[in-house]
């Protein structure tokens, strides 16, 4: 050990968002709600926020952390990507909320048209849920049929019909899904045939990134297994690229597999935090596009739109994915070699650019919330069990900062086991 | 007939549109989708805008219109409203999604419950279909009943359980779904019987705004029904304020009635044009709205939320409601008049700053077509058969200027019926 023990147990001051907390807690039910939640998280998280910039986030004490979290997914360029906000603002002057949409709408439908590789047509949304349902109803639409195939575990939105929770959810609501496991082809064979004549869809996240778990990419004979089963019943193969849309492959995240979907849902990433989601679809399923009635108050919005274009042309500008995939290696590199000297077992899974980080042993994640707390301590903000996201505003000399946080937390890891 | 009929067939120049719509149809299904598409419309439309500025918009080919539509109801200020611009714009140089809400969250959550008469909290989503579900489940996990009371035609979102199509919905969406009629207590009744113990909640809207029909306020002794139904059996009254919110009366739309529901959702002009939708409840809905799962990438997103403050603090400062009201009663009575002078039988309904102008004996919208045609030949954007919506820009100048284009609309059509 070279480094001097710098680590004092001073806590982060989250006084002024202490305050701020029990304001929230008189007028939103528990004080926060969904993902964002950090009564989730072990205490010492702040939950409010006064400011971000490139892979950089501000609380409202005023502690500055790197954003190993990127917004959950939303944060691909940075923090307020400068020409990002520059074509948003533009738009904006000129209009945004209109009573149509502007221009940009055919632009950017042609630009993903272009880009993912199995997209004939494109239709606009708000929500990831509103995408990945609107796929669904698609799919029903056009194969007249009504089951449909999840993965066990898989988070495909919030919508009654796949929440994670079951409150206030009837059974109704999921009386077509059908699960199988992930990665397990014969688990996803008895789905299809329990579904029978009626399967409409299979849905699938474009890896296994559950949390509390070791994420899983998905097995190449798994993938041609989903495409085989589709084509044989006329089933819809529908991909869930929410999450990793845009992170692994500008062309759509199952390509290197050379599995094609038919129906896509994209959101998170697509406009660099600019709330968008997309459906892209193949020809066979056109029609049955058109005859589904989707949308909403602020579907057509032109700025979200010129900010995705920007968003988009940035990535394939750049070599966005490989600058992320060689900043995510050198942090999985440079993790696994402080876990090795400090003798802790890490398991490190997922892409590298949204790792998932858990302790071997730590079923009730007493290491990983020790961990995390300690690394926010020291100015970076870590999950301790859902998958993060690196942006390209993470470069190597960021990864390195995050490095030393994450030095000194194992260091005190590594003391408390001993 | 003193004025010279200067109205001329020459269709509006939208060359430019008709090239982006060409465009459009490859790469979106029918080259548009949802409410906002002009193909629900008579041809002559524009489907593409430009730019907008207080209450006028510019198609792509340069047109310009007073915007009656005020995009389907999220502009309640006017376009890009100054103070509300320089609101958002604060706090998006300073953050909009990270990964944690805003202060503004807070600050926005009080001053909803402040205003909202029955609100002892809030959440926040980004459609108002978000918070309708919301509401419902809400009421749902909080009664653990499942039956759902809606008015038949009332829209509530696209989502499968309420979509006005059914194209992609399985029977299973909509199995605990009831109806009744607006505004008629008899049948309210009998689907409350109906329900028996199992009725969760009666979802009504704020007043009768179906689309191709007249628009009906909600009568005394309905909304009282609702009430006292509700109590009697456990059920929440969930108020949908989707379109009417902070039009009629910042309390919630059922104040003047005295009527106050447990729930209420709201999204469109809460923010004048930026993406936000918000759940309000009453304490005895505090502890299932905290155990309900509900979350979307972009629902703490600190933009919005800073646009919804300038913009419900605007309404109150400049009495906006009553602007819109004197601006809503110029145009009925001005097209009355010229109604009455071109011996045409105009039906106007729905609240005055939500106007729905149908024309008697007018069953395929023939009479009403031509009008709506004519009058954006003239520079104003009605629409044939949904209500409009009126925004504080639409001042009295502006409404003369309107009643300008009413006349010239009016003469055509009255002069096709010689």
């Amino acid at each position: 050990m070279d480094a001097p023990p710098t680590d004092d147990d001073s806590a982060l001051d989250l006084t002024r968002d202490a305050a701020l907390r029990a304001r929230a807690r008189r007028v939103i039910p528990g004080g926060m709600w969904g993902h964002m939640n950090v009564a989730r998280l072990p205490a010492g998280y702040p939950q409010h926020f006064a400011r971000a910039s490139d892979c950089r986030l501000w609380d409202v004490d005023g502690n500055e952390y790197i954003d190993m979290m990127c917004s959950y997914g939303p944060i691909i360029l940075g923090h307020a990507d400068p020409d990002v906000e520059r074509a948003a603002a533009e738009q904006r002057r000129r209009g945004d909320v209109m009573t149509g949409p502007a221009e940009c709408q055919v632009e950017l439908a042609e630009r993903l048209v272009e880009t993912i590789a199995h997209a004939d047509w494109v239709l606009f949304a708000k929500n990831g849920g509103d995408a990945t349902t609107s796929c669904v109803t698609i799919a029903r639409a056009a194969t007249r049929r009504r089951k449909v195939l999840v993965a066990k575990g898989s988070y495909h939105g919030s919508m009654p019909w796949c929440s994670p929770s079951v409150a206030g959810v009837t059974t109704e609501d999921r009386a077509h899904i059908l699960t199988f496991e992930y990665n397990d082809v014969e688990s996803l064979e008895r789905a299809v045939e329990e579904a029978g004549a009626d399967l409409a869809a299979v849905l699938v996240t474009a890896f296994r990134h559950d949390v509390r778990r070791d994420q899983e990419a998905p097995a190449p004979a798994f993938a041609a297994a989903v495409r085989r089963l589709c084509d044989r019943t006329g089933a819809a193969l529908i991909l869930d690229d929410v999450r990793a849309g845009f992170r692994l492959d500008l062309r759509g995240s199952w390509e290197a597999l050379d599995v094609r979907p038919d129906l896509s849902a994209y959101s998170k990433a697509i406009a660099n935090g600019y709330p968008l989601a997309a459906i892209a679809g193949g020809d066979r399923f056109r029609e049955a596009a058109q005859q589904i009635y989707v949308t909403g108050s602020f579907w057509c919005s032109a700025t979200p739109m010129a900010a995705a274009i920007a968003t988009l042309d940035k990535l394939k500008a750049t070599n966005a994915i490989a600058a992320m995939e060689a900043s995510g290696q050198r942090l999985r590199d440079g993790l696994a070699e402080q876990a090795r000297r400090h003798n802790l077992s890490l398991r490190q899974t997922g892409p590298v650019q949204m790792p998932q980080i858990l302790f071997e042993d730590d079923k009730d994640f007493a290491l990983g919330y020790r961990f995390v707390l300690e690394a926010l301590k020291r100015g970076v903000y870590l999950h301790p069990w859902h998958n993060m996201f690196l942006s390209t505003a993470h470069d190597f000399a960021r990864i390195d900062r995050v490095l030393e946080a994450t030095e000194g937390a194992l260091r005190v890891v590594a003391r408390s086991r001993t």
